[in-house]
This record gives C-alpha cells, structure tokens and sequence, in this order.
C-alpha cells in the first residue's frame, strides 16, 4: 500500500475563507451548542470517543457485504458502549449522565456508520418499558434491559400493517387453564417486520399483539417476550427469528422479522401499568393518558432536530468541497475560481445553510413550548405542531440534503463522500414515526376541526390562533416586505389553505358524502393546508430567535449573520411558495423583482462567510466521516487515498479475467 | 432453507384492476413500443436472453461486498455478451441486429443489475473511435474493439476536472526524436477518474489529454493507449490503475482511475482525423464538424429516453404494489382499501405515471425533429432543446422515482423492492453527460442570443420562435384552460422568464460588468428561464402526439387514456409553476378552483386503468426485479422470499455475539 498522500497541512483556499470571514465561528458554535458549557462538553466527550478508533476500518465499511457490515456494526455498538460506561465512571460514578444517557446521542455519530443494532433498546424500548411496566414488572425484567443484561426491542410493525394499529395481526390469546397467553402470527402478512436490532441482537422483545379473551378481541396490548437463549443466543421453540434483509441506508442495525408459533408466556408478562388481565380472565383498561403525548412530541421534536442536523452536516461537506474545487472561468482571462463563487452553486448550498438552522430553532423552540404548558390540555393541539415539524423537516432535509450532494458533482456519487448515507439516513424520517402523508391528513383534520371551532368563536390553541384573526380580517392588507410582513404573509396563506380545503370539505359534505369520505376526497388540500401551517411556525421561530431579546446576548457580527440567515430563509421560501402568496396577497411585479434582487444580495452578503458558518456548525472529521468535507480541506488527496485502500485494489488482476473476459476475448479474435 | 412460499396464482386485488381496466393494455404496450412488431421482437429477445439466468442470485447481489458484485457484474455481462453472439448466429449470421446493437439496448435491464463494465465500450468508445480515427487507424485498432478482442474505455474525466476541458491537466508531450508522445499525469488532481471499466476490465483505452509541442500547448486531444498487458492483464510499466471504489450506484461498473508516468506512445496513436501531428512536429487542425452535434444531440435524447423508462419502471413497481397493500380504512365500518384508493396515494403515483409517458414522447419527438434537419445548421439550435430536455427530465424523473418510493412506505426501503436502484442510477443523469446546471447555464446563454435576435429582426430557430411571438405580443390573452392554451401559457411563461432574465443581463451590463460577469449574476434567472423552455417543448410534443393526426391510428378506448394522462400532466404541471403563471397571466380565483377540481377528477378516471397502464409498460419481472412489483403481485411473499434467502439468516447466531455482545452483557450482571 502506498504510503498516505494527504498533507498535514490546510488547503489554503480553505484557509483563506477562515481568515477573511467576518466573524467567530467559535462563537456560533457555542450559541448552536446551546451555550459555551456544553460545546466544551461535547467536543470533550466525541474526543474520549473517537481517540482510538480504527478510522480506515470506519471509512472502507460500504466496500464490505451486509453480514460483514453487520458484524462490524454490533463490534462497534459494543465498543461505544463500553467507552461510555468507563467515562461514566471515570468523571461521576454512579451517575447516568454519561451511560446511557449519551449513547443515542448526537456525540456518538459517526462512531457507528452502519447504524447501532442496540439504538432502539435505548431510544425507545427503556421508555417504553418505563411507561407500559408496572412498578414490579420494571423491576423485574424492565431493569435487566436499562443495565443491558439482556438486549432487547421494540416489535410493532407488521408486513402487512404499519400505520394502521389497529389492523395488526399478532394474536395474544389468553389461557387461563395455565394462566399464560399464547402468542401467534397467524399468516406471512402477520410477522413482525422492521424493528431495529431484532434480526440478530436482542433476546427479549417488547411485542404488541392484538389481546384475546375468550376469542374476543380487546385491541393492541403491549408483551413482554423472551426470543432467544441468554446462553447460546439460539432461538426459542416456536420462534422464527432473523434480519428481513438489505435496505438503502441504516444497514447495520439488523432490522428483523419475528413469527410466533404458539408461543406461551406467563400471564404476568403483559405489561399491565395502564390494562389487566387478572388470572380469572377478567379485563380492565384504563385511558391513555398524556404521557403518550409527551413521548409523541418530544419523539416528532428529536427527529426534526435530527434532521436539521443531517442537512447541516451535508451543509458542511458542500461548502467546504465548495471552497476547495476549482472550475470553469467566469471571465476567459482569469483562472478557474472556487465553485462557490458561481451565483447558481451559492444557490444551491446557503439556501440549505439556512434551512438546517430555521429546522433547529423550530424544533428547540416547539419543545420549551411543550414544556411550558407541562400537563395542560393544550399539549395535546401542540402535537399537531409537532407532526407538522416533523413532516416539512424530513422532507426539506431530504431534498436540501440531495441538492447539496448534486452541488458536489460527480465526486459526490462517491460512497466515500458520505453523502448518500446522509441523504439515506434523511430520507428514512420521510417514512418512520408517522409516515408523513398520514401525518399531513391528521394535521389537515385537526384544523379543520380548529377553523370550525374558530367559526363558532370557540377557544383555540396559539398555534391556530391565527385562523381566528384571517377570520375576522380575510384581506391581507399591504405587502410591505419586511420580516414581520412575511411572516404574517405565510400564516395568512396557511389560514387561506385552511380555508380552501374547509370550503371542498363542505361542498362534499353538503353533497352527502360521509365525513370519511370527504376527507380522502379533500386529501391534496388537507395536505397542503397542514405543510403551510407547519411552515408558518418555522418563520416565526427564526425571526423570533433573530430578532428577540436574545439577540443581546450575542456579538453585532455574529448577528449580523444570523440576520443573512433569516433574509436568505424567508425570502427563498417566500419564492417557493409564490403560487400561495400571489393567489392571496397582492403583490406588484415590483414586488417581485425587489424579492430576486434581496435573493441575489443576500447570498453575496453570505458568501465570505459560509465556510466559518459550517465550521461553527462543529462537526469533527469522524462524524463528517467525508473525503470532501474534512476540516483540511485536502479533498483530491483524501478522494485518492480512500480509493487506494478499497479492497479491489489490493490485487491487480481480478478472478473474472481468467474465468471469464479472456477466455472471450479469445474466442472473438 | 424453507421452501418458497410465493403462490403460482396471481393476487386477485391485482387480477381485479386488470379485469376491470377501460382498454387493453397490449394495445397500450403495442403503441409505448413502437408498433406491434417491435413489441414482439423486444418480448422475444427478452425471454431469449432471460430465460436460464440465476434470478436467486441477481436477487441476493445488493448483500454482497463491492468486490463481489464487480466479479459477478464481470461475469454476467461475458455471459449476456455470449447470448447475444449466439442469437445473431442462429437469426442473422453475419449482421450486427442482434450482436453487439443490442448491448447497450433496454431488452438487457436487469440482465446486470450491477451495471455493465463493458457498457462504456459499445455506448460510447466504438463511436467515439469511429468518429475520431483515421480510417487506417480503424482499421488498426478500433475494429479490435468493436470485436471484443480486447476491451476499452473512454477516459477523459480527472479527479480535478470534469465540465471544463479546457482545464485537463493529462499531458501528451510530442518526442520529436523518437517519434512518440509521452504521457503524464503530472499530479494527484490529474489522474483519469470515473471512466466506467477502467479499474480492472479494460487493457486499452481512449486517452484525453493537452497536447504539447515543444512544450507549447495545442489543446485537448484523443490518444489510443494500451493500459494492461493483454495476456497477463497486469498493468504496464508507467500505468497507475484501479477502481475508484464504492458508489451510490453502479457499483459493478468498475470506474476507474488512471495514472501515467512517463508512458510512451507512438505518434500514430493520437487519433488524427480532425488534427494531425506530423513526424517533423508540425500541426494541423481541422474545426469540429457536425458529427458532434449529432453525438451530443443523440445521447442527450437517449438519456431522457431512458430516464423516462425508469420512471416508468418505478411507477410500475409502486402502483402495483399500491393494488395489493391494503391499509387504513376510509370509512370506518368498512375493510381497508387498497391504498391505491386513499386520493393522496393517488397523487403519488398517477402524476408520474404521466410524467413518464410526457418524456418519452418528447425524446422521441426531438429526435425525429434532429433527423428531419438532417446536415443543416439548424440542428445547432435543437442542441440547446435536447439539453433541456436531458435536465429536466433527469431531474424530474430522479424526483419521481423518489416520491414513488416513499409512495411503498417502510417497504419501499428494502433493497429487494429495487426503488432504491432506480433511484440511484436515475439521478446519476443529473450529473453525466453535462452536470445539469452547467447546461442551464448554456441554454440560458441560448435564450438571450435567441431574445437579442428576435428584438432584431433576425431569422430564429423554430424552437425558440414563440420568443419573437411575445415580443410582438406581450399580453397573453385570455386563460381559457383548453390544452392548446395550456400549452400556449407554458410558452408564454417561458418567453416571460426569458425577457425577466434578458432585462437582469442588461441592466448589468449597462452597470458596467463583463458580458461573463454579468451572466454569472444572473446565472439564477438564466436557469429557471432554460427550465420552462425544456417544459414548453415537452407540454406540445404530449398534446400534438394525443390531439394530432396519430390519434386515428388507435382505438377510441387507448385514446380516452392518453387523453386523461396529458390532461393530469398539464393540470399539475401547472399547478406547480402557478407562481410563474400568475405573475405573467390573468387568472381568477375560480380559475384556480377549477384546476383543482380537474385534477381531483382525472386522477378519479384514471384510478381504474392504473394497473393496465403500468402493465402497458410491459417490463418483465427481471427488469423491475423488485419484491413489490412483480406481475403476480404477491409482494408479501416475495418480500419474505428474499429475506429468508438472504445470507445472513442462514446462520442463527452471528459470530459478534460470542466474541462481543455476550461477553459485554455479562460484565453487566
């Protein structure tokens, strides 16, 4: 193998850009942090972590095969894990603030590329065993899987069913000759399918299934079941067990099916905090209660922030790639400049610089909202919010992180730029928690609900407030621009929506068509009423955060910027929803070539600046994991060496010369 | 291994769509094919090559390592290569239908689901050395590789430059006293990097690279080098060569990359049919003919071509699983639908059903208009046309495959559902053949040469005559909503993006700015102005094909069909560019309202032939490849087919869990 051609030193043209920015990039990585604290904290934390990892292993991963995949993931799940607890009890012994805590953290991306077998057994199961378990169910099996004793998942969706719960087919039929119930997927359709760990890497499942009594049904419940041997990890009689298989992205984290074959597990092992069963079959069940709004929300918050983070990590990569390549004069005479001053690449990656951090500051924002109105009732409409966030969120990362991957041109088809894993991981939000089509007509529902409540002059959630006031005020008044303007331009438009969609819904109604059914008949404009009404949040976070009080606490310069930010977020938003705003707002052609001009302004005033943005968004090179977008900027040398190392190369003549394209050629002569 | 578990009967939900659908759709097959006969032939060769391939294999390749799948791709396109060899003998012995045209034809999908290491050969090195070679040198060493007696590939893109050619860094320097060229990639930037086969399946190659005499540069020029020995397929003295490792997609098609050192190469070996070097060092050059155009014109029309294709293998896979997945009740009281009648799936799927179809007319109808100009200047102009057409049409089909994915749910991101394929090798059009930007850039400089004639007076290209139209007409008349209008609103926009970006262009350089500068500055207007251009074409190819004189050659019922998708096409394409509409049109509210009710109406009268159009399609199973997809439409079983045939599950317990996980859990009792 060739010795390594990478240089220690910065590419200068990156280089350049850092010294000529116009502010801190340390600044604003500690105001995106949350706070000078915990950027120290975390970038003390990823160092303990990444130290000693086997970084050319982690960058030829994609080169291996699923299995070999696999088995790397759960290698390195193992070794975080372990990594956490010894930090753990190095700094607070008997705390928790480092393990687990920090294992479905954002320090830990990177460190397992493939995905983590054990994440769901942290990000979901634990809760959910916290939230479902009786106090002595917690303690006798629900602790086994907190301290990692035993593995586990969470097993809910089917071949057949995902969103629809109730159409699940996993029977749990209760014998109260032995007390036990007898678990069963009656048909293919009825295995469990999709959930993260369950192939190879848990024991125990925590198993919806649709409870019987007497051959009646009671509807989902919650089961705790034993998969595999805790001794030699073989599955249990009646279990078939395994990984459904090769997906786009998450590859290592052992996504798995389970069928059921009369399996029996004592009556006790329903999870029984809010339904019994009790042993003479009688059946009690009690209301969800709002803790299941709690775990919606904060789940819907946690995968816009996520998300939002994505982007910023495509972000990243582009724009430092942006700054080092060089390419076709604009003028014959000079040389080739660095792609970012091409008007049309700035277009493609500070639109996108600004989307990650309007994501951000929506998902931070909703959240301190939900916590302030703690156990009041309207938490319950802010989930709707948080649906909605979660809709445009995975969406817009998923496209913003495919046209950032697009601006890196051809290098950017290589796996070695990481940017097809960022875009997979992206897109899979699109589909998990609540597909967002389904989201979308939940939310479309619920304001129709809102604008008919709003018509009787019934109270409404602040989120909606704003359909009570185009209510009563349908003109939009005067176009002004400003941010103020436009942030009341996207709520009117959204209200406006609302109020297309509410009129089809009655005209369909009126004509007699069940309310059901008007709906799926509505469904396009119930879709789009939900996507503006999210959006209008998004708006009024940014301007708020840019334009609050908080705006004290930071340097003019670094304002300065975040004000570029907001410019650049509402007037490219402004512009893709232009169909929206013309049909309800009157603007003037001046109008419209002011909003191009402001477009075209913003992103010159953004330009020097952009490569100081992303550093300030404090990715290390691991979590980056990206031969384009590393902090040296050395991207043709770290192209180069990836390559060099990829296992192909390490004979000259491949096995299908010999066996099969020379015997051909041959043959042709 | 268990038994397979897929029915031999066809789903009836799927069975039920095709006995109930309007008209028949080998009628539909008959017309998407070019006539009877050509389905025959296509069907016909399909099942030839098809017939005794190991589909469990092909199935199984995305679980295999990247070296593992370049072998297998190695080994299936040799074989496929063989069949078509034998077919040529037993049908046409001696003529070339069959072998080697067919290599790169669409009756090979699926063939080499890893993509074709060779393809690169046929596609473009063959012509390329055709066009290229002096007759003598044909004869030397361009019909070897038009036999397979050796193989090549077409190396021109480096790790440091790829759109603009002018900045290759490859030298060819001339040694006058030995009569031969010395090549060199002097750095790092300057290796070949992508060109498909180079890694380890081509022994020569066709070279760009700046040639040098007496040190002063004459510019790019092509050059035949040999790279491996041809017995041995070891690399040659002063050759670099490998793969350049793991891709989005394509993954079997070994790019590769290539570095010189000092390599010698006879004088002959540059191809001198338009510039000569001769022995005494003197140069000569001849212009670029109109064989460029030709090659360029055609390949962007094959690249549409086949991105429609797998926008319509995509929306085959996704509407058929449509019919057979049922989920969510719309009513309460009744069963689930097939999601296929949620009206918001509806939206996902039938849009690019039309979509798909709107393309392939379009290539087929720019490219009969190139043959039409055959030899005449003209055919310059239909240049920018086809580079519109490439855009857009890669840009929406990528988009499509997406939103048709996303469309299968949770399942939709199985490797074994294929979308994840299609999408990867659809979106690669965006960036080869001329990154799509970069073509906007040029059509948009197309547009304002075209607008400055046509305010001149001057004779215009029939592509861009509708820009004089506006000019002499700047209103639009009244919006009537016929298609005609439709088709004449979309004209009308782009004539008024055009004059929008004409006047930006000129107010800067009445500011001053260079003719280049300014162009970069407007670069954002320049390209959405080329966008609606490409749209404009492709609206009247779809209605003059479905309203022109052809129509007389089908039935009635294929007719209402064609009707109803150019009426969905029209309809939502002008819902999408409404900003664009209202801004330059007059259109009322109910206007509006009315678009919205017929796009809600013919996704209704499409819903019942949505699976007899897909089938209209007429991909065999090998092609689409995909468990959700295939004509039985028993996807359940498909989908648990391959997972239990994936190599992981053949195994119970992984080897991680004996050497980490076990262990791990242990310490933590």
């Amino acid at each position: 193998m060739a010795p390594s051609v990478i240089p220690t030193s910065v590419n200068p043209d990156i280089q350049k850009e850092r010294d000529a920015a116009s502010f801190s990039s340390e600044e604003f990585a500690a105001w995106w942090s949350g706070g000078e604290e915990k950027l120290k904290f975390n970038r003390d934390v990823r160092e303990y972590l990444q130290k000693d990892m086997d970084v050319e292993e982690v960058q030829q991963l994609h080169n291996k095969s699923h299995e070999e995949i696999y088995e790397a993931s759960s290698k390195w799940a193992i070794l975080a894990a372990k990594k956490l607890q010894r930090l753990q009890k190095e700094r607070n012994p008997g705390g928790n603030d480092y393990w687990p805590t920090l294992y479905d953290n954002q320090v830990m991306w990177g460190l397992i590329p493939g995905g983590n077998p054990f994440g769901v057994m942290y990000v979901m199961l634990v809760k959910a065993l916290q939230a479902q378990c009786t106090p002595e169910q917690y303690e006798e099996f629900g602790k086994r899987i907190e301290n990692f004793e035993v593995c586990g998942t969470y097993a809910q969706t089917e071949l057949g069913h995902g969103t629809y719960l109730r159409g699940l087919e996993t029977r749990a039929d209760f014998d109260q000759n032995t007390d036990e119930f007898v678990l069963n997927t009656p048909k293919i359709s009825s295995y469990k399918w999709w959930p993260g760990g369950l192939g190879h890497s848990s024991n125990h499942c925590m198993l919806m299934a649709q409870l019987y009594i007497d051959n009646k049904p009671k509807g989902p419940h919650m089961f705790y079941v034993q998969v595999r041997d805790e001794e030699s990890h073989e599955p249990l009689p009646g279990i078939h067990i395994g990984d459904i298989g090769k997906k786009m992205g998450f590859i290592g984290v052992n996504n798995g099916f389970l069928g059921l074959k009369n399996v029996r597990i004592p009556r006790t092992r329903m999870l029984m905090r809010h339904a019994q069963v009790n042993a003479d079959g009688s059946y009690v069940s009690s209301p969800a209660n709002v803790l299941t709004y709690f775990a919606m929300v904060r789940t819907r918050c946690v995968i816009a922030w996520n998300n939002a983070v994505m982007l910023a990590i495509g972000a990243t990569i582009a724009t430092r790639y942006s700054a080092v390549r060089r390419q076709s004069p604009i003028n014959p005479k000079e040389p080739e400049p660095q792609i970012m001053d091409h008007v049309t690449q700035q277009m493609k990656l500070f639109p996108e610089i600004a989307t990650s951090v309007a994501y951000r500051l929506a998902s931070a924002h909703l959240w301190n909202l939900y916590r302030h109105y703690l156990g009041r009732h309207i938490q319950r409409k802010l989930h709707s919010l948080s649906c909605a966030l979660k809709v445009n969120c995975s969406s817009d990362s998923t496209i913003g992180v495919e046209r950032l991957r697009l601006a890196c041109g051809g290098h950017g088809y290589l796996s070695s730029s990481n940017m097809c894993h960022v875009y997979v991981n992206a897109t899979a939000a699109c589909t998990y928690e609540g597909e967002n089509t389904v989201l979308l007509l939940q939310i479309g529902r619920f304001l129709m609900k809102s604008w008919r409540a709003a018509l009787s002059g019934a109270p409404l959630a602040p989120t909606v407030m704003y359909l009570a006031e185009v209510q009563k005020k349908p003109e939009f008044g005067s176009w002004t621009g400003t941010w103020e303007n436009m942030v009341h331009a996207m709520q009117f438009a959204a209200a406006k929506k609302t109020a297309l969609a509410f009129k089809s819904l009655s005209n369909r109604l009126s004509r007699g068509e069940t309310e059901e059914t008007a709906a799926n008949h509505t469904g396009i404009e119930l879709a789009q009423a939900a996507e503006l009404h999210g959006r209008a949040f998004v708006f009024s976070s940014f301007a708020d955060e840019v334009t609050g009080p908080k705006a004290k606490t930071r340097s003019a310069a670094l304002n300065r910027v975040l004000e570029n930010l907001l410019e650049l977020y509402v007037v490219k938003e402004s512009l893709n929803h232009m169909a929206n705003f013309l049909r309800f707002i009157n603007l003037t052609d001046t109008d419209l070539t002011r909003l191009q001009d402001r477009l075209e302004t913003v992103l010159t005033k953004l330009r020097p600046d952009a490569v100081a943005i992303v550093d300030g968004f404090d990715f290390s090179d691991v979590q980056l994991n990206s031969t384009l977008g590393s902090f040296d900027g050395n991207a043709y040398e770290r192209i180069f060496d990836a390559a060099m190392k990829n296992p192909m190369n390490q004979k000259s003549v491949p096995k299908s010369f010999h066996e099969h394209l020379k015997p051909f050629m041959k043959s042709n002569i």
